[in-house]
């Protein structure tokens, strides 16, 4: 397997114009990762990866992020069967942001058992005394998470 | 106009099941955003938001960032005219990222003069000698910058 160099970053023209892969990695380490559904457009999730976890996407074409209430490499679907299979990784402007369009083994990318991460929509442009609830866009669970993680710890911090 | 109020984050059952708006922000007061075209499901651009601009996007229905390069909010458009509309607000299970999908007036929303931040891709499941170079996804730009941003800093940072 070729091994994966990412190019110096020199100059705003070099990163913004080039073809060179100069991804940044913000002070943890981190660069955010976006995914969406290929097919549809939906977006699944927002997760980090690392310099480690960025490189191994590449090599094997499924999304590897790190997770960062673990503090380890998380090869997505490893637990829960839910892999990711990348159909295009791309890369923003300046390089500080990946987006992923993957297929999903399973159909389904979050912990709570939603197809997508984002499951309710936040109402706005507001009038006087209008309700401020957020509105469920997915009516059901694809899946049961107890039955999926079991007792392993919900990643959701307060 | 409504005062828009934040409920305080109690539990994981309310954050991830509950209909109560409860962000968080990180240890620089920002969320994570993601935005997508609303009819192609590109994703355009990803940024951020402190209180203040997640606040006055609920309530003009315009995606209002919070710039970390100049510090300051950034209503999108209000130089380059490329306002975004929002169409819809989600949020997703720990309420620690927001998705906008948009139209763009315009129809461009990056700074380069693409369409999407993301216009170019990485090359992945990568062979042995093979050429990792990136490859350009947009062929053309819709603006060009220097004449909308004239001789404005360029954000991307080095």
């Amino acid at each position: 397997m070729t091994e994966i160099n990412f190019k110096k970053r020199k100059s705003i023209q070099q990163i913004e114009e080039s073809t060179d892969l100069a991804p940044k990695f913000d002070e943890n380490g981190l660069i955010p990762v976006i995914t969406t559904d290929n097919l549809s457009g939906e977006v699944l999730m927002q997760g980090y990866m690392n310099e480690e976890s960025f490189k191994k996407t590449i090599k094997i074409g499924e999304a590897v992020y790190y997770s960062r209430s673990r503090k380890k490499l998380w090869h997505k679907g490893q637990t829960s069967g839910l892999v990711q299979i990348v159909k295009e990784m791309r890369i923003d402007d300046d390089q500080d942001c990946v987006w992923l369009r993957v297929d999903v083994k399973g159909g389904a990318s979050c912990h709570v058992g939603y197809r997508s991460c984002f499951y309710r929509s936040i109402p706005f442009g507001l009038k006087e005394n209008s309700d401020q609830k957020l509105e469920f866009k997915e009516k059901e669970k694809i899946f049961d998470p107890k039955k999926v993680y079991g007792d392993a710890p919900n990643p959701t911090k307060l």
